[in-house]
Order: structure tokens, then sequence, then C-alpha cells
């Protein structure tokens, strides 16, 4: 199937065997398109941490292979975010739709300085390629919505409480306990919770 | 002014004086953000092709500076369009908020063919990078709205009309005569019409 | 066949199946080389717009894949014209071997301002990367002759006139009237051409 | 002074105001070299996780600039670690100059594998862009030391937990407390801690 | 002046103080255009090796900045060569104008094959990035004459007999010696010749 | 085999049949991780010029493919050296783990200035991409060992005196004696020895 060919780990995306030697003849506008249904609230409810992200990368869309490019849509619950991650190979641009948003990131060693902002519908921030950031919706009766460009094709994201507590096998809870200047009980009970990613 | 040190030619922006020589500790959130009221509908009254687009690259948000991304609202006016263009240095990918779009890209020589769709609200479209695209809503009442991602935090922008027929000063009419097919009085014609782009 | 596996939408030529899986041990200097017969002119006759480009990218040369640079030979009849094209993929550096040429490239949006130079013999002009431009040669009696190196192994041609009125199937003229401000008769008349690139 | 251009949010370092305007016939061999004492051990104690790394980047080595490499050494302390973080810029491999480490990254969503691995003296092991990983010393008597190349000349490295709850200003408890599915009180208590990086 | 802002040592030409700097209203046609007589044959006698070099990079033409390509035209006397070189940063493409020219480049190790070929007027060749490469002219009666496009506005040229014997200061005979398989005193006699390059 | 795919001309290796088309759910830590042994010093009374480079590129590491980023241990035996060499695609890092080493590169024409330094242990240089470098252990008594990282996954070797006169093939001895400014029977009893490269 075309999904086993990718290669998922870090890597960009240079080849793509279903896609990339199909006949160019071959290839139509529907390679370009998707109906994607991007103007379509999804249920949060679903979510643990009160958000959806629905990120059209180049395994939904194959014409964006070598193009550089994708786009997300992010729904938020009231109180919902998109928690701490990043995406190793891509920068962000995000702009608020609906709601009101409280964003940031942060900088890199030694600083670690939270540049961050409320945003309200229509307002734009940018977030730089590899940066832990997030999106909070703060308001308790509203959801949110927000429309994201990335800057690769696969950009790939890293849900940051998810990689350091669930990972599949986990991390020693003695590399975790002396990370996060915790006891190794607390990491042991931290991984034992459910981590579902938001996408 | 910051705006003198951009090269707008044809070149990738790598370099601005006001920004990347800033002390870094005077960097800000700010430099990552806009109010850019992407929410908001822009009045294509003003525009000959009825659409205004309004992108939100380097110039405007200073911190996209090497990010590799930018992000464009365009309005369009019942019937209003995007006219045929072309980004020298950006692949996009675009959805459509509101209304209905006839969208296209066509192929370099020597084939020349016209990928088209027509997208509803929420579906999604990719234009090739350097390709020659064009969005066209259909709706003789109703305006649209899109949403876009673009591959450069400058992708420029090329109305091909208006840089055939309206370039400063005008392409020889011999030129044009041969290339269109046309009389030179014909293109004359066109080189003495007003032609604006819509961002 | 060697052809069918290219991608030649717009994406940049990442992985040939006739070549670069090819075993290494068969590669030999013919992959470098080609008996392309640069020196010879060609039969501009056959143009409408009175000029012939030979480009040697990677489906000619099969080494030069991946290696960014292409070359091409361009004959002009006198009066004949390379007319407005773009290339999606490359920039350009020309120089004139026998007769003059008109030259020019137009910047992008807002400006559009024209570049240009008549060149003669020896003389050397640079076209940045996807910017619209041109090459006539205003002699009457003599042909023109160039050479050009491309930033690119498929650098990709979009003939202006030829994507816009010649694209298969057509684009709507309800789009091509209002881009380029004629009626949509003219635009009906122009799409019945016949449309053939110069390479 | 030197360090007051460079630019250390996310941006590759491509202007040094200090160093790339010099006059390239002022250019020495001292630009390229550093008396690194990278054979040195240096002392751990200093450090809460048992680690201290020694980055040569374009920072301490001017001439590194627009090279795509830079170098580390790594001391571990008995039990020490160098805990989970990522390099937004860069990719790295490893080799154990002394010692023993249980080493890993995590893969992206959704999976978010472990790889990991025991490395004795001499082996070597590779770390994909953007990836969170982690080297730690087992042995609770001897030290370790290892040496990494990482593939840019200013990789940056963003330690997790400090990014996470040490930044300046703290990121909202209700967004961490909910990303890592503990109560706020634990989260105000950790960002109450004292968090340096070991660099 | 212009020159003295170079980074000539084996950077990428990122930046240059007086033209990127430059108000973009003020970068006309010439900083695209250079009336470099690519036509007239230049005078081999000067050159001890039968050849001369004219390449037109970005410190001749200032417009070719970003733009990852330049151009150059060869000279050979009867009998003369360009001698074994490399470009670090570029990919070449070469046709032979007139005469006749035996080429070649020899790859990597450990095959270090040499991969050859005699050019006639209008044969094309490509020697790829970083790889030995030389061009000679067999007849001993009629000089040859080649155009060449290579994937750099700044490809560099290292004459490799100049570079090894002819450096400044002298690299240590007791490595030459070793090195090439010959006695000392022979290093030290061809390090007492003059070295000039042919550009 | 897997080798069998490897373009080991002088492209980067963008493609890797066995490894990129392999099932990412089959891909294991194994593909990041190497036994190397780079501890172990090897014996270097196998090589003429008294050195052995191991270099772990992704030939060796199937999980560097893409990452631009490869790491090497070079032994030297008391005068051995690593002789003049370049690597196409790659800039190099190298500290010296025990011994004395002095070290250089060859600046491009036409100043061809030897940036030279003798290294202690713990000392740091950097040898720019493409240009020619050395590194000779001038102790007659002791050995040395450096570690380098090199900025390619794939940066390819050439050995200057093995191109030069050891290509299979040999250059024709024209082109030498005048290159080289020595008599073709000296160029005809050089091509005549054994050249072997210390990788």
């Amino acid at each position: 199937s075309r999904t086993s060919v990718w290669l998922t780990i870090a890597h960009m995306v240079l080849f793509v065997n279903g896609f990339v030697c199909k006949d160019p003849k071959e290839v139509t506008a529907e390679d370009f398109f998707l109906a994607a249904k991007l103007d379509m609230p999804r249920d949060t409810k679903m979510s643990k941490v009160g958000s959806i992200v629905t990120l059209l990368n180049v395994m939904r869309i194959p014409g964006l292979n070598t193009l550089g490019i994708s786009l997300a849509r992010i729904d938020y619950a009231p109180l919902g975010e998109n928690p701490p991650h990043t995406h190793p190979r891509a920068s962000e641009i995000l702009t608020v739709l609906e709601g009101t948003l409280y964003v940031g990131f942060v900088t890199s060693n030694p600083d670690n300085k939270l540049f961050w902002k409320v945003l309200n519908k229509g307002d734009v921030f940018v977030f730089p390629q590899g940066l832990i950031h997030f999106q909070f919706n703060p308001n308790p009766y509203k959801p949110a919505v927000a429309i994201a460009g990335l800057s690769s094709q696969n950009p790939g994201a890293i849900t940051i409480a998810n990689a350091v507590f669930g990972s599949k096998p986990p991390i020693s809870d003695d590399v975790l306990a002396k990370a996060f200047q915790v006891e190794k009980k607390t990491v042991d009970w931290l991984q034992a919770q459910f981590w579902a990613d938001n996408h």
C-alpha cells in the first residue's frame, strides 16, 4: 500500500514509490485536491486535551511531494489546548478563525524565553522550526478554531508529554526522574497513564 | 527605513538589515505576531478583477525571516477572480472558507495541461511552485474567501497580464504581438490600459 | 521507458528510476555526454515565433541528475523571438554568440519594472528564477544565436501565451477576459489559435 | 560585540556582522581553529543532571559559518545523563569514548516508538533532526564520555524539562497540567524548581 | 570597496554588503548585465598551461547573488589545457564552440575511475560537483573554445597542482613527498616553480 | 544487494532502494546503530601513507540517509599522514584524541593560501567543503588519533595524488606533465606506482 513506503521516522519524505514512479501521464488534478471538509468542526470530545488537529500533508495529498508546504485546521474545545509540541521539519504560521487563543513558544537553551500572545480572531502568530509551542483556548464556554500553514510536506509532530511519558517502550524512569526533578514513582505513575495524540 | 533593505527583485530574502542585525536580546513576541484582521472581509470593489489578496510575508512579520513560510487571505467578489499569476519562489496550498471557487494551474511545456477543480467550502487544492494558476468565484451573488499557505517567507507574485501588458516601461509591441498572435495595435491598446495588481 | 518515470509537473526531479537505480558499476562516461550538435543552427522556419530552444536537461543527459545545472542553445530567425516565458525552477545566464538581442525581464508585483538591454555578441544577461523574460532579434536580415546556463537539471519552461491561451482544456474565458481586460470573444478567438512551444 | 549579532531564536545563522563582513584578506587559520581542550574531562558536579555538553558551534569557531557542521564532547557522571532534548536544526551522530551509555530517541506522532540501545566504548548511534533523545550513564561508579557531530553550525538545543517547566516567564499551569495529566499544584511546584541546562 | 566584503574562502556567498543592502529602488538592469566580450578570443600565450578561463560570477555580475548560476568561456591554445581542477561549490556543463577537446573527470575513492571523452564542436559533457576534471586541446595547430554553465554564483576553482605545490606558504615537503611517492628534493623543486592559475 | 543502488559518482545520495522503500514498521534501532569499534586503533602498517580512515557514512549506517551527517576516526602512524584530499560534498570538523597533528587547507584560486596549525590533544580545526586539506603526524615515535564530523551522509573522499596519478584508466601524460610542470617520463613513472587509498 502507499503508506508502506513512507519513511516516517524523522527524514524528509524524498521518495514515494506509489506516486513519484507513477507515469506522469496518469497524474491528474485529483493528486492535488482533497475534499478535506476543513470548514467542518471536529468533535473535540474525543480528545483528552480538548483539541483535534487535521493535518493535510503529503500522506493525504500526494501532489504535495517535494513542494515544502502543508496545511492544518485545529479545533479547540472550551479550555481545550494543543499541548506543547514541536515540528521537527517545519515552521508554522497560524491565524485564529474563531475564538481566542493563548499561544507561545520557548526559545532554545540557555535562555528558554517564553514568547507569548493572546490571539483574537484574525490575529497571526509564527512558530519557528523545531521550537516547543502550544495553543490554549482560555474561554470556558466557547470553542476556538485556527488554520495554520507549515513549511514542509511532512512536518511531523511530537507531542512533548506523549513522547516523554508515553513512548513505547517507556524511557527508563531513572532518566525521566532526574530530568524532571521528580521521584521515580511519579514517573511510573505518569507512564501508566494513557497518552493519545490529538491528530 | 526597514523596507529599503529588502531585495525585491527575484532573490530570496536572505538578509534584513533592520531585523537580523537586531540584538537578539531585543527580539520579542511582537516580531512573530501581527494583528492582521485576517477574519475581516476586504472591500473587493477597489479591485478591477474583483479580488484582494492579503499576504503576510516577511515584510509584514519580521520573525518569518529564514523560516520558509507565509500566509494569505483572499477575498473574491461575486464573479471576482485572482487572475492567472505565479509565485516565483513558493508552492501554495489553499482552502475555501466561504463560497465556491473554480481553480486551476497549467503544467509547463510542452503539455500545458490545465489541472482544475471546482472547490466548495472546506476543499483543499495545491499549486506547485512557479506554475501559472488562478481562482475564480463563479457565483454571481455571493462572495468567496480562501486562506492559503505559501512555502517561502517572500513568495513574490507575478500577475501575468500586468507583467506582460503593464510593465514599466512597456515591453516592445513587436515582441508581444508575435507572442500572443495579435496585431500590434491590439497590444498597444492593451498596454494603454490601467493594470493594477490585487495585493 | 525512461521517460515514463519523470515527474514533469512542477516538482524537482529527485528520482529517475532508469538511472539512479542503475548499478553504479554500470554508469559510464556516456551518461555524462551528449553529441548534441549545439554548434549547428536549427531551422527556425518551423517556429511561429521564429526561434528554437535546444535544452539539454536531465531527460537528455542522465548524469545531470541532482547536479542543479543544464544548458541551452537558442536560435533566432531575423525578427524572431523567444517569447515571454518563465522557468519555475531555475535562474538563467545568457550570452550572445551571433547577432543582436533585445532582452528583458519583469519584476514581480507591485512594481512590474521591465529591466531590459540590447545585447551584442559577447554580452551577458541574467534572468532571475521564476520571472517573466524574453529575447527578441530586432535584425530583419540576420539570425542570432545565444547559449544559456540554467540553475536546475530540470528547469521547466512555461511559454506565457501558450499556457494562458493554449492550455488543454482551455481556461474559462470568463477568467481570461477579466484578467486581460478584453471581451470573451477575443479570448475565444485566441484560444482557437494554434499554440506550439519553441522547444 | 560579536555575540550581539547572532539571531539565536530558531533561525539558521545566515549572517554574522563581525565575521562575514570581515575583509577576507584578514581571515586567518585562527578563524578555523579552537584550543578547545576537548580531551579534558569537565567537572560534572556542577550539573544537577550529571552531565556537561561542550558544544563547538559557530559562536565558538567563526569559520564554521555556512558550513553546516559542529562538534560536541559530552561528559557524564556516574548515573549522570544528558536529559531528553532536541536540536531544532540538526541531526547528530555520537560515539562513546569512555564508559557505557543507555541512549534513545522517540519517533513522532502517532507511534512515539522508543528506539534505544546500550552503547559500549566505540559504538555509534544516530539521532535524527528534531527528535527527542537522551543519553544516560547507567554505571554507578564510572564516568562516561562521548563525542558527537551535528549537522549545523548552529544546531540549538532544547532541554525538554527546562523549556517546559523552566521557561521565563512560565507557561500557564492550566496548559501544563492538562498536557502532562497532573494537578496544577504539581506544575506550580515543578515551575518553582531551579532548571539549569547542562551546556 | 565592494570586493572587500566577499568571503572567498570556501563559503557560499550569502551576503554582499555593497549590493544586497542597496536600496532595491536603485537596482537596475546594469546589475544583471555585463559587456563581457565573451565572443572575443583571449590571448592564451600569457598562460603556462595554454588556456584562459573567463568566469562570470557574482563578483563580476552583482545580480547573480543567490541565483545559483554562473557562466564561463575557456580559450585553449593548440596543445593547451585547463589543467586538473575542482569547483568546491558547483557542477559544470560544457560545450565546445571551436576545435576538439579531450576531457575527463575522476570519481572519488576507492575507484578513481576516469570518465573521459574526446569532444568535437557541439558536443556536451558534464563534470559533477567537487570532482577533479580537465580539458585538453590535442590539436597542435588549432585553438579551441568552450562555454560552460556552473551551478553556483560563486563556484570557486582549485587548480590541483597550484594548490598542492604552489600554496603560500608551502605545504611541508614531508607531507607531499609521502603523498605523491616522490623524494623531498623533487617536492622542493616543484615548490620552487612558478604556479599561476589560468583565470 | 543494497550496495548496488548507491550512486557513488558525485551525487548526493537521495535514494536508497533497500532502505527508503523498507516498510517503516520494519525500521528499528539497528538502522541507527553500529558496533563500529571506533575506540580501537587500526593497524596503520597496511597503509603506504601511514594512516587509516574509518568513515561511518550512510553505506555503513542506513539510518543516516537524508540526515546530512557522518563521522570518521583517523589513525596516524608515527610520521603518518592523511594525504591531501577533498570531500566533494562535505565540510569537516576534527579534534585530536591522541598525539599531535600538523593540519592545513588551501584556499581556492587565485590566492591558494595555506591555512595551517599544529594541533595538540583536544584542539579543534575546521576544513571547509571541497578544499584540499591534510593531516600529518610529525612525531617519529608516537601514533596519533583524530575524530571528525562531516556535513553529509555521503561526503565522498578524493585522495589528490591517487585521483591524479592513479586513475583507471590513467589521465594522458600530456595533460599531467603540463599541469605539474614535469616531464612526461616522470608522469609515466608516477602512474606506474601503486596508489591505494587509506579508507
